[in-house]
Parts: structure tokens; sequence; C-alpha cells
């Protein structure tokens, strides 16, 4: 059976939701960040990056959230996450969630850390103080050229769509007004609706709670 | 016929090398980023993102080079640069490309980028200083734990080695000795000595010099 390791209010959240979408069977194991449970050796062993997602699968492991996210496309045909039969469609769905991991989760790290491109606390400052206008600029792109709308990719829901909400979910703390960007708000709201969405962010919080 | 928008000296020499391995026909477009021809009107309407590389197809154009270098894998089956038949051993060559995307290339951009990531120039400075690190310590994580050997996904050449070669490039001026990571070195001089390699460096070379 598949196994998600994730940390609640990170990127994990899409693919936690794409294995709901999917369908499919897998369980979770839930990382704390504050307790630095990517750093500990078991975890290491089974991603040596220390960070989250993992997806362990019966042939090994995958990391990456745009890799993951295709694998579970291409795994669960029938759930129509992707249009993996078309290459070019495909590329395209590919292209937005290199721009969403490489670029817009990248811009919103410069909050928290800082730590990885500098040592100094001033620069750390000085990183935070860019975020909004880096994550805003980010997201301002993605309404204005990126955005087919209803869904990202137009009139399919493909896993791109779990995986901007994930990040939308991030502006409100990246001192970003999601209302700024109207398609992308309202974009949110329809996914949040979602049953499979719903389920796997309430797992997260369920399990946070209970935790506490 | 495909073509390649491309700046020398950046991470679109991937896809470049890509396209030559593939055995494609396809034409390139020089840019110039000294001439900031990626902010220019014309190009904004081929990529919005103002960056390199964009590969414009018969159905439209394709950004970010681990989308780009999945499209080329899948367009071209019989070069093999890739398991597209195989979605887990897919994964784990697209989980390599988007390490690379969203990570290594994030740490080097931090020498000559930072104005992303914040505004004043102490903080600039604070970024270049750490870049040695930050690039050494990628390095030595895919040196350790990504690299099979002889090539990065073991005994078939694919798509991550000609993204690994273009970004290993990079070291010299990012202050990282590439023997410091010996089956990287190797990789280097194994991966530079392909005609494919060959004929798209020295393509990328001959325009940048008859420019000059």
């Amino acid at each position: 059976m598949l196994k998600l390791y994730y940390a609640p209010h990170t990127c994990a959240l899409a693919t936690h939701i794409a294995l709901e979408e999917a369908g499919a069977k897998y369980e979770t194991v839930r990382m704390s960040f504050k307790a630095e449970d990517q750093k500990k050796p078991d975890y290491l062993k089974i991603n040596p990056k220390a960070r989250v997602p993992s997806l362990v699968t019966d042939r090994g492991i995958i990391t990456e959230t745009p890799a993951i996210l295709a694998y579970i496309a291409q795994t669960f045909p029938a759930a129509k996450l992707a249009p993996v039969g078309d290459p070019y469609a495909f590329a395209r769905v590919q292209a937005f969630n290199s721009y969403l991991c490489s670029t817009v989760h990248v811009a919103h790290a410069h909050r928290m850390r800082g730590v990885r491109w500098a040592d100094e606390p001033e620069a750390h400052l000085a990183m935070q103080r860019k975020v909004p206008h880096s994550v805003g600029e980010c997201f301002a792109l993605i309404e204005r050229e990126m955005f087919e709308g209803p869904w990202v990719m137009g009139k399919d829901y493909t896993v791109c769509d779990g995986y901007l909400y994930t990040l939308a979910q991030w502006l409100d703390g990246d001192g970003v007004d999601i209302n700024r960007t109207p398609k992308i708000a309202e974009h949110f709201r329809c996914v949040g609706e979602r049953p499979a969405v719903r389920k796997a962010v309430e797992e997260e919080t369920r399990e946070l709670q209970s935790a506490a």
C-alpha cells in the first residue's frame, strides 16, 4: 500500500489531496517539523533531503511534489487527474506544477526558511520583507497568464488544482490578499469544497489537534 | 518545427542537449540576458515569466525545464531519454529533475538573482556568501544519495544527465570545487564528450562569439 509522509501546513497536502482524488488506498505518517522529525536518522533513510512529501510505493520511494503528482495521475488513470496520454497537454500540467514548485513555493519559503540561503539575521529579515511582493507577483502572473478557468487547466480538474490550493493557503501568512486575484480566490473556495480536499485537510487538522 | 528560445550560460542548455540527443529537428533563437531580451514585449508574449527556456511546438509553447525534458523524452521515444513507459522509473527521473530545478538551481540563483528575494544590497551580499556552501551541499547530496552511476539513473543515459551537466558547469563560478564530488566530476567529463552535448555547447558558444 502507498504510504505518504507529510507534515501539516506543508506542500505535502497537494499529494494528500491527489491520493484522495485518485481513490487510492494509502496510509499517512504525520511528521512534526516543530520536533524536527524530518531531520531524524530514520526519516533521512526515507528522504535524505529532509523534506516532505515522501511517497513510499511497492517499488521504492518518490519525492518532489511535481514528480509524485505525475506518478499518481499516471498510475490512477481512471481518476483523470492529468491528460497523461497527450504529451503536450501533460507538459502544460507539468510546467504549471514546476512553476509552483521552483518559483512560487521558493518565494514563499523566504519568509521562514531564509537560513537556507543566508546566515545573517538581517538578511533573513530583508527576505521576509519582500515575500508579500514576490509571492503576490507570482499569483498575479498565474491569474493573468496561466489560469484557464474554471480549473487551472480549463474544463477538467487536474493535480494542478490541489497544488495551487495548497500554496494559496499560505497567502494570508505571506501578507498577500487572495482577493487581489479574484479568479484564484473563487478557485480556492471551489477546491476547498471538494470532498477529497475536505477529507485530506480534515485528516491533517484532526491529527494536529489530537497531537496538541 | 520545434523552436528553442535560449540564452547562453543558462539552464536552457539542458533542453538544447536533449533536443540534440533526441535527434529532433529544431531551430534556436539566441536571447541576450545582458540586453534583457527576456523582458521585451515580443518575448513576454512567448513566455510571460521572462525566463528561458521556452520551447515552441506546433501545439503551443512549453516552459520549465523539467516539463520540457519530459516532453522531449515522451515525443522522441526511440531516443530512450527517459523510461516513459514505467511510471515509477519515470517518477525517479522527474524527482531528480525537480530537485535540480527547485533546489539546486535556486541555490545557485542566489549568487546573481538575489533581487528576486530581497531589495537591500547587503542582503544580496549575504546570499552570495552562502552560495558555495548551499550549492556545495546540494552536489554532495547528489553524489552521496542520488547518483547511481555511470549515469545519473544507472546504466542508461537520460535527460537527467544533460541537466546535471548544465548545472555542474556553474560550479566553478559558484565557488565549488567539482572534484569534491568525484563521481560527478567524472560524469561531467563523460557527458561533455558526447557528440550531442558538444554540438549544443559549440552552437551556443559560436553564436556568442559571432555576436561579440
